[in-house]
């Protein structure tokens, strides 16, 4: 794992052969705001996405999901301001053209250029903004930061990452970014998220790890248990670093997996953090589960809880709470096996509950990252997830957000 | 329905045969505080039963899912201020003792009083206090009110009905009262209640018909989505009225449910009402479905959405939101379908967004009710959830409800 290593305000168009820029098109309503961003690759490109599961899809969504099928998308135009959702008809009308004008733009196909909105519902894209910005927004190679930029809504920050992989033939990098700070929740877990990577990586092999990380890290993520209509995965691959292809049989296909995996985790964890009125990052951990599904199940519930999630905003040790969550979960658990930790502190060891300092615990509990541990205690299968603590500032965010 | 009329001022103990009391044990910290409460019936009943299906159960969930197995219990025992749960062997004994003390108390038999407690998780319950103040406790037929008030945790105001079924040979009184207002959620839906009846109802019928009421109230209200470890409902029907045995072939049994399914709808509601932290009721309305189970899943996932909450919290008429959580409550849902009222007003008929004067809907969401209406527009199914808007309070109190 030194083989990866994270590079220095690493962006998402880091890697060999990526282009990004964004403009203000006028959508958010802050003037000057950048809220059209354009990524592009300068190479062919396999490509493999995931996608909300939500039964309302927004229409870029639909759009994208048609596009992408064939594993060739190599641009992604994407505005924040508008989810262009819940649009009907003349949504998809407007996605489709807005994916066609950024292929125009670039001399692509309309299968190479996916398309992403983000921001409210309901509401039609103003097209006419998107058709007069187009053309004047610049593509560079050190565009990935304002392209991370333009892709948030009420996130504080961008999250964007980049990690080079030293191989026996030479480097390669991959880089991610993500924005999204509510409706957040497994099934996809967010949000938009964008990886690039010059590493040339065989299609099937590229949708297979993307769906596994995906499932490993961004469906780990929740803030408030709201799964967006527009929630996007896209992962471009153009081989641009000149190694030697990656497919199933290769020996770097593991170090690759291994790469996409700590990107999508860092990105996960940085959405979790950033969560709408958040001030601490909740990594919930369960082991002992039978079976990666359980724990996955447990760890999600917990740190989707409002009364965890509000334990946690007011340093609680009310670990209680933290067991009664696993116990709604559907996750198989026995109380009596059940064994707890809260910041490393054991507060329950199989079912017994054992005494703490509850002016110490609340000191510790009060730090920018709290982690559960919990232990069922009947297999050995484990999984992380990511959460925030809920405050005030969520209720104020999402308590007047439309106008 | 005319021959089912709400009693000025009933309670849980308004039907004949029924007494109950409380007192103050000193298990809150508040000097004088009501919290260990009896309910009693003069005459044998049948009795009826739903507990929590969180797999993690409190020591007198426990104790009385085994004592009430028969359908005889006449008798439960409650505090308040601490749950007797997740504490092991020793708080099943506890839990065990206190059931006992109270059946002596009462000359009954160990299967005929029930045993329940609600506030916090992991700590044991101070039996020395249960012991000397079970004696002092005053049992009286107008003691409803001490009961129900008795049974609080954060609740800001007691929840008591009773309501009177006119029959062809006399009246009879089902009444009821429900503690609980945060760790509310469908499965079993919360909370304690308690339902009363002087009508004779044959334990069979009666297990069917809570079952069934339970479903359709209790199940659909939803605060936060964490549900408890100590949920129980429990129904006593003691034929002290005199009229005929009410059975799965009597004329009767069509009204009985009416007037319990009344009952247990007004308890839902005021539990909704007074969620902790709330200033609105959310009444949702789900029609249209292709069966009832999905049309509980959307009304109970828009219920519950977080972004939809903060929406009623600010009189915000993000409808988009509504649709999205229904989209993805695993409910079967089509855009173009789905038709959606506010307050009454349309704001979406078959997919497509009507015009509305955001300022007037504003004000009509400014208020104490807030009714949303779904139609799917797939089949003829129909439910109703409850819920309440999600505001600091929530937060307030539970970041520092421990100590």
């Amino acid at each position: 794992v030194d083989a990866i290593q994270t590079i220095e305000g690493g962006h998402i168009a880091s890697p060999r052969g990526f282009l990004a820029g964004a403009t203000s098109a006028g959508i958010k309503a802050a003037p000057g705001a950048l809220d059209l961003a354009l990524l592009y690759s300068e190479r062919n490109c396999a490509s493999a996405a995931v996608f909300t599961r939500n039964q309302v899809k927004g229409a870029p969504v639909i759009v994208t999901q048609r596009r992408a099928a064939a594993g060739r998308l190599r641009a992604v135009v994407v505005n924040s301001g508008c989810s262009n959702s819940l649009t009907g008809e003349a949504g998809i009308a407007d996605a489709e053209e807005m994916a066609d004008l950024a292929a125009q733009r670039l001399g692509l196909a309309a299968e190479e250029v996916g398309v992403a909105s983000t921001g409210v519902t309901g509401v039609r894209l103003p097209m006419d903004k998107v058709r007069a910005a187009l053309p004047r927004l610049a593509l560079a190679a050190d565009g990935g930061p304002a392209f991370a930029r333009a892709i948030m809504t009420t996130d504080t920050r961008p999250k964007e990452v980049a990690a080079t992989v030293a191989t026996p033939w030479g480097r390669y990098t991959v880089a991610g970014c993500a924005k999204g700070s509510g409706m957040i929740h497994p099934d996809m877990a967010t949000m938009l998220a964008y990886v690039t990577t010059d590493a040339e990586v065989e299609r099937g092999l590229l949708q297979r790890l993307v769906r596994e990380a995906a499932d490993a890290t961004f469906n780990m993520v929740t803030v408030d248990g709201d799964t967006s209509c527009s929630d996007t995965l896209l992962v471009f691959a153009n081989g641009a670093a000149e190694g030697p292809p990656i497919d199933a049989a290769s020996e770097e296909a593991g170090q690759f997996a291994a790469a996409l995996l700590a990107v999508c985790t860092h990105l996960s964890r940085e959405l979790a953090r950033d969560g709408e009125g958040a001030t601490r990052l909740m990594e919930v951990v369960v082991r002992g589960a039978r079976n990666v599904a359980d724990a996955r199940r447990a760890a999600r519930t917990i740190a989707s809880s409002p009364l965890v999630k509000t334990a946690v905003a007011g340093c609680d040790p009310n670990w209680g709470r933290i067991l009664v969550a696993a116990g709604r979960s559907g996750a198989e658990l026995r109380e009596e096996r059940c064994s707890l930790r809260l910041q490393g502190e054991p507060l329950l060891e199989r079912g017994l509950a054992l005494p703490f300092d509850e002016a110490a615990m609340r000191a510790r509990l009060d730090a920018p990252e709290v982690r559960i541990e919990l232990d069922l205690g009947l297999g050995e299968m484990e999984a992380t997830a990511w959460g925030c603590d809920l405050t005030d500032g969520y209720v104020h965010i999402n308590a007047d957000y439309t106008t």
